[in-house]
């Protein structure tokens, strides 16, 4: 590879965004500004976290406060990823809905291929409970290490330094590219779609009494699988669009 | 694969020792052991920690202070190694005399192919100062994250997150099998040798006249590419006992 391409490559970096969210200890999020740095992730998000800014974060950072201090705060997870295109979500248990699931290594692969058109944002949740069901099912990946299954319990810094690597040694390899004609939804236009979708189900009395033991996240699970792109989204809304006026014609 | 020959595989994760030198802040002796038995990794070395046992140590060890607990305690790195046979440094910047260097994932395979048979030592440096050259010069391999140019500071335990997360990757992987017919010198039986060899070379006054600069370390890269296995080592040791019995007729 030549040194320009993998410039290119190492700047796809930029378009990888850590959410951090409801955060407790102040120094997980200094590591974790430093483990991003140390492996050149820049773009760093703390949703709701317990105590920031704070000397402990600071701390820790060491010499990433470069990091730390363009760090975005955000009240909810909406805010963090509305313009994020991939979202994968960090899980340590299996859930009861089983969702996409891959390894860190896989991750990095399809995170370096969609940074190239697209932005990439990967959450990690709190230190005791993890992410929520609500918030992993907002995500089209769920990554796993794959961790002594006696003691699977890594810190967040430390999760995060084995993800960032990987997105680094993938940033490194060879050029990835996938091609698309349209640009792919962003995490809001799909929160979008998926109201209007539960909307319709409801007017429709659907949800209520034909559907299956939590058919939302299936439906979550179906569509986020498709990854449609603004034209094909724009498709499924007319289509929602199109059954509402149906009924209030009746 | 078979789940037996995987579990086959992750036994071997118990011969790799992780080697912590002189490290001064307790808290990361303690993340170590957790990042380790997250890893399945289970066999630790102490030598010449700070302030060791500490309450910090044991608080940052989490759910792994089992590890921590079983950890040994050496005063000087011949110690830690004297029955390994495959020895690694970790290392950020680049030495005077280059070294074999390689990353994480090779040095995984490797790790997983020597400890079928072997001991295997991966070593870890001064928080600030890293490993000296004479540590450096004891590894078959030095090891380094490709990390961020304008910022490759990791943290110990982060770095040591990174290389037993590619262990682990590696002992989940297919089996890997390197024949032998003789069994390694140890690091020990390394030792005598480069010693031996030092000795034959002061008497012969080698060292004084004819020596090119660093010699010593210019020796033992080479000896620690060939990999002796204990005959060979023995073949070697007799000609230099040979070369000493002529002098001394003389």
């Amino acid at each position: 590879m030549t040194q320009k391409s993998q410039k290119n490559n190492l700047t796809r970096l930029n378009h990888c965004r850590i959410v951090l969210i409801q955060t407790s200890h102040p120094g997980n999020i200094g590591a974790a500004a430093r483990a991003m740095k140390t492996m050149g992730l820049s773009d760093l998000c703390l949703v709701n976290p317990k105590s920031y800014p704070h000397p402990k974060a600071t701390e820790m950072a060491s010499g990433a406060t470069d990091v730390l201090n363009a760090a975005k705060c955000c009240n909810t997870l909406d805010e963090a990823i509305s313009d994020c295109h991939f979202i994968v979500g960090t899980s340590a248990r299996d859930r009861a809905i089983p969702w996409p699931l891959i390894d860190p290594k896989v991750l990095a692969t399809k995170a370096m291929a969609e940074s190239e058109h697209a932005k990439v944002a990967i959450l990690f949740g709190r230190e005791q409970t993890g992410l929520t069901n609500e918030e992993l099912q907002r995500c089209h990946y769920h990554v796993q290490i794959p961790a002594n299954p006696e003691y699977s319990s890594l810190n967040i810094s430390a999760a995060l330094q084995v993800i960032a690597y990987e997105l680094r040694m993938a940033a490194l390899a060879a050029p990835i590219s996938e091609k698309k004609d349209r640009r792919d939804a962003t995490a809001l236009e799909m929160e979008y779609f998926f109201k209007h979708l539960e909307d319709v189900l409801q007017e429709y009395e659907f949800l209520k009494i034909n559907a299956p033991r939590q058919l939302m996240p299936r439906l979550r699970r179906l569509f986020l699988k498709v990854r449609p792109d603004v034209i094909e989204l724009n498709i499924l809304r007319g289509m929602l669009t199109a059954v509402q006026k149906k009924k209030d014609r009746e």
